[in-house]
């Protein structure tokens, strides 16, 4: 879809005098995001904006244009759009509210947009969205600031929520397709579109109710197999559905039905944000895991029997280890101590060294046939005296070596933030905030893996 | 009960002459911490440990000794727990591993301790404890460093993953008793003595299993009415039931029991380490909430759908504003605009500027008689350009005007964690990392009220 590519040359029909502070002045919010294409600014009460020559209105301006980003007020919005496709235009982004999720006025305007959009072939994105952005490019047809990070997450979703809140969801976002009202282009579109771009490694859809469902299935089971895409699908209880279908004028249906055909098309549901941030950090540095059987290296037997707890909720099995990977470890530690799943390092390691006992634990579960994914367990050694503690240099050798084996850590201690950071680079282990997050980031995965050689097979 | 106050003088029996970096040196590490008490290292190989004279045995000390703390080899502690009775030293803490959480012989060992508690009258803390941690008056038993900070909650575990991982549960630890196999002092003890400690308004009690369940149940009932107690009940699932029974070596009972029992005890029961910190946070902040009806103020159309959702699975209500309320914001509006609750304050702060709009939105809803507490979603204003839409001068403001309705805050963007802390200055509002965690945090402080006025009608 041509409207969601990084455009060369835009025209802002309605672009505002207004800059600096408070003014979400949508040309200074381009360039300080780093687009370099033409702008066209449209205004007829102006005659320069920003340094650009505006224009009274599309049709006068004479070069190529690739879009149009309308953001007048919302009447006006339809005879625009008309005047975009005769002017050759071949998709808009239409941002302002009070369209289907206002009043019935708004909804006559919005089924106006969608005849337009359907007769004249100018496909239309929105109303009431912040449009794209494309963090590879440098477009934004946000008036909000954003963070460029050039990362190969796509963010589908229906409010502008997730493009300035994506920290809070995804962590980060490469690009991002707001469909909003959704009076053409849909979640299927956004979806397709992505679909074929190496830009982008992992999908996440905030999807609050869509009106072609079947064809959005389609696609995803189309985009499954090669790229993960998560969902995040909200109005799922009685008084959400209601809320929704007023936020974005879309209708929402039970909860069930969408749940289980996102399974069926290979979409992974996320129930809260915090799966969605935790699952597309393990999409991007972790592989699928190819069985439910999880290894735990811990310094404290509390932590292990919270994380016994959590796999087994989240459906998987605590590992049998063998003989050999828990005998290495048994030599290293009192003869008293009892060694096995979780495997409690503690005493070893107080006699012989962190780095070895780790080390030791750690490879031999990798190397174990009977795991297939491990949770490290470890302090954030961040205050003065836990330097010795450290086996975030150990976790990540031991990770890389076995990437078919999916690492999971969990970091406790002051700090944990800046400590995990230090152990993730490279991308080869996910450190996340609880016990409970790392067993279902694995569940995930192992769910990922079923799903996958299912495909393969079929 | 003595042992768990700041004592004056302790004997440190089995001293280690090891220090530096990871020596895991007790008496190193109490000073580091800022223990200003006497201390008596008793090692019969050294003469000198840091500084201090060493003695043979514990009878060789002349002065008065408040506690020892006891870190030999397993099987030499209980004859140095006689020592200490002997001696008239009055309490001890075992810190070793190796008893009834290892073999059959140091379940041995662990019941000589019990009796040798029972007859001679010494009480003791442990064994397989990092013993108690009081950053008010500078003691600690732990060999591991930790940070000092003198706040009001008070910590009972039967882990050290609780101290030095205090950040990843309660966020913070002003004193800590670890009841770890509980040979001798336990849970009740542990409860009992924070109820009467000042400094200390919020209890955590992270518990595997407990053998004297009725006497903590009748303590906690005590307790609870006067300072809330959140409990952390590990060993829930089958698996996870038979760990807790090797690694702390006590029974642990069924889950839906301890659940209820803790319930009627007026205990808040949370199922993972997430619920742990944010209902620490909102005790020692927030007031509870006098009925189940939420107000909520929001930037954005989709997240108050997440929050709708949310308070309906946290079985709260979405409050119905007055027309007053809700009238104030109308008028601000475009016509279109739905004003309800959740009130969507976007179309009008961009017209009228956040500070007017988000000041009249949030006092209107905390003014409205119909609304119990409120849940503030706001931009987290890090990023360049986004300073204008900085609302939490306002929401703090408005929040220590009515500190009887409880306002938790969910701001989104980068550096969510900078922006909140700025927020939450003052102590009069919480900032919580996700929507859902927002709606579950005042669904713990309705129920915390409704357990209040229940209480003071009995």
């Amino acid at each position: 879809m041509d409207i969601f590519m990084a455009p060369g040359s835009v025209a802002i029909i309605g672009a505002s005098r207004k800059t600096d502070k408070g003014s979400f002045n949508l040309i200074e919010n381009m360039r300080s995001f780093g687009f370099q294409g033409k702008i066209y600014p449209v205004n007829p009460l102006a005659r320069e904006i920003m340094g650009l020559k505006t224009f009274r209105s599309v049709s006068e301006i004479k070069e190529p244009v690739d879009l149009a980003v309308i953001s007048t007020p919302r009447e006006q919005v339809p005879d625009m759009a008309e005047e975009c496709a005769a002017s050759g235009i071949k998709g808009a982004i239409v941002v302002p509210q009070g369209f289907a999720d206002a009043d019935d006025e708004g909804k006559a305007l919005q089924d106006r947009l969608t005849s337009i959009s359907r007769q004249r072939g100018i496909r239309i994105l929105g109303p009431n969205t912040l449009g794209t952005v494309n963090a590879f490019s440098g477009f934004t047809s946000s008036f909000m600031p954003l963070k460029r990070e050039k990362v190969p997450v796509g963010i589908i979703c229906q409010s502008g929520i997730f493009f300035v809140g994506a920290p809070m969801f995804t962590g980060m976002m490469g690009k991002g397709i707001d469909v909003a009202n959704g009076c053409d282009l849909d979640f299927a579109d956004a979806l397709e579109y992505f679909e074929g771009d190496d830009q982008i490694q992992v999908i996440f859809a905030h999807i609050e109710g869509m009106n072609r469902g079947r064809r959005f299935l389609e696609v995803a089971g189309r985009v499954t197999p090669k790229k993960p895409v998560i969902a995040l699908k909200c109005g799922r209880t009685e008084r959400g559905a209601r809320a929704a279908l007023s936020h974005s004028g879309s209708l929402v249906g039970k909860h069930e039905v969408f749940e289980a055909a996102f399974r069926q098309a290979g979409v992974v549901p996320a129930a809260d944000p915090e799966e969605v941030l935790d699952y597309t950090r393990a999409f991007l540095n972790l592989r699928p895991m190819s069985g439910n059987r999880v290894g735990i290296v811990t310094f404290s037997g509390a932590g292990g029997i919270i994380l016994i707890d959590a796999l087994q909720e989240y459906g998987l099995e605590t590992a049998q280890l063998s003989s050999r990977t828990t005998g290495m470890i048994k030599e290293l530690s009192p003869a008293w101590m009892p060694i096995g799943n979780p495997m409690d390092i503690w005493p070893a390691l107080m006699k012989h060294g962190i780095e070895h006992v780790y080390r030791t634990a750690l490879r031999g579960m990798l190397e174990d046939p009977g795991v297939d994914g491990v949770i490290c367990i470890a302090i954030a050694p961040e205050l003065p005296g836990q330097e010795h503690l450290d086996a975030r240099e150990v976790i990540r050798g031991a990770a890389s070596d076995f990437p078919e084996k999916p690492v999971v850590a969990f970091l406790y201690g002051h700090h944990q933030d800046a400590a995990s950071k230090v152990l993730e680079k490279g991308g080869h282990v996910v450190s996340v905030p609880t016990l409970p997050r790392a067993a279902r980031t694995l569940a995930m995965l192992h769910e990922r893996g079923r799903f996958l050689r299912e495909k393969a097979c079929a």
